[in-house]
């Protein structure tokens, strides 16, 4: 079978034909104007869809087309309800428009839930019923796998890992609430802390970049730089207490981390581990649960949209 | 069908034969050692159904026992594998056991997960498919139903929502860990806080009662002690936080509170739902999630138990 799976961004979409082997095929992707309308972005995403398929062997055996879509959704319904970083995604019929102009099924899924389905399925994850994943990137997202099927909750909003306050009054979140994990364990967060601290560390290297990113951080600590040190230090605390707080609520077979930051790799695995068996499991003899990394990178999120017609 | 369901704490077994309309039949109960062997114990329980059944005219009829029990499980082999309260309940074979001395099937379930099964099948949970329960007592428990099932995690200790770290490096949790939710939310937590703080306040009359329990501060509130609603507003604030984050881990179609705080009803839901309603979901349009009451009281654990054997 081979399905079109498609991660909705706020800046591009990005597909490809996928096998139900979770092989990709071919690839497309097209620029996304955030702030047009659904009817002028999901017409661009099916002309493209049409002009990638045209000269295919396959393009008359694509079974359906699975999107990862950014928002409050009604997935039974195909429906996107809001969208934060898409101001006219008002109540958007997704799957009606979609299937009308293609002539082929259509399903949606949350886009951090289609990178943790991905995972789950074709990824670290899959010898694997119970997974929760972590995505550290610009916030902090999350995706849960029960029994094997995603669980996302009611309106698709039911995996907002980023969004527990590990911190009660502490730093302000973008979502309006103080101390949120996101705050923490998010890529801009440690950014944010870099840039404010780095001043009082004029010897630190943190001075000598144009512009900070999370991997300079973390470059800088694995040369022993004090500041990075610290900041490497506190940033693996506070995602630690964030992945034990996973554990005691789900106690999931798997922990999977993604996202820009995961790609510090075993540096910061080893780090989270060795600070989760340190610390307590909220229960004698709970059983630990592996951290690992996830695998299939960029490509989750398409894979697990179009897993939607694999089940 | 007539189940046996029995809810095991750490003092006392209680059970009852229980239909599969989460009717009550008739009850027994018997004390527990939690120092005895887990041989001892069972095999007093199994007397005690035993005995319970003797004269009664569906003894004949009942087609299993099903056992809430405290501790790390593996419900599918049926084993208890520690427990934090009965030292020598180590890897006991607790199915194999009861089933050849009582000649039924029998099926286990953590004690927490067993009384939010029973809300689910036969409470206030009953029409809903997503459930998070919140079990307010001696310590925070919690119970997770997904889909109408029962989601406990590696060992059935995957619903530890009380262990749940809300405030980093906080109050000291009997877990081990720091700041989790039980530290703020039990009944424990607010009857410290009482008698840690009366002094300061003579004029209290947290200073005139013997002992002061959960009750007596929510009592005093109601009469506008300032201490008390002082200690209220803590309590509210720091349950309803935890509440948000559950919120958005999960966003559950209801959420659900059990357990003595639990008592204190509309009075305590009304200032739930108010912080929550004036505080951020973690995302823009998230849909609320409503609080309600627990409504089987004591019953939930063994209903819960014995509704393992009407899936």
């Amino acid at each position: 079978m081979i399905v079109i799976g498609v991660d909705i961004g706020g800046t591009s979409m990005k597909g490809a034909a996928i096998t139900d082997k979770g092989e990709i095929l071919d690839r497309f992707s097209l620029k996304m104007d955030r702030l047009a309308t659904p009817e002028v972005s999901y017409g661009a995403l099916c002309d493209a869809i049409e002009n990638f398929l045209k000269d295919k062997p396959y393009k008359n055996e694509i079974k359906g087309v699975g999107l990862g879509v950014p928002g409050i959704l009604d997935r039974e319904l195909g429906i996107v309800k809001s969208s934060p970083n898409m101001p006219k995604w008002i109540n958007f019929k997704i799957n009606d428009f979609v299937q009308k102009k293609l002539n082929l099924p259509v399903k949606i899924v949350n886009d951090a839930s289609s990178a943790a389905l991905g995972e789950a399925k074709f990824g670290t994850g899959k010898n694997y019923k119970n997974i929760v994943m972590i995505t550290l990137g610009t916030g902090v997202g999350g995706g849960i796998i029960i029994d094997g099927k995603l669980y996302d909750g009611l309106g698709s909003t039911g995996a907002q890992l980023g969004h527990s306050v590990i911190r009660y009054n502490g730093r302000l979140c973008g979502c309006g609430r103080r101390g949120c994990l996101e705050a923490y364990a998010s890529a801009t967060a440690l950014i944010k802390e870099a840039n404010l601290r780095k001043e009082k560390y004029p010897e630190s290297g943190l001075n000598k970049v144009k512009e900070i990113e999370a991997k300079t951080v973390f470059d800088l600590a694995r040369e022993k730089d004090k500041l990075a040190l610290k900041l490497v230090k506190e940033y693996v605390t506070y995602l630690s207490e964030g992945l034990l707080n996973i554990c005691n609520e789900f106690r999931p077979e798997l922990i999977l981390l993604s996202g820009g930051v995961a790609n510090e790799g075993d540096y910061l695995v080893k780090k989270i581990t060795n600070y989760m068996a340190r610390h307590h499991y909220g229960y004698i003899n709970a059983p630990k649960v592996p951290v690992k990394l996830a695998s299939l990178g960029y490509d989750s999120g398409k894979i697990g949209a179009a897993s939607l017609f694999f089940e």
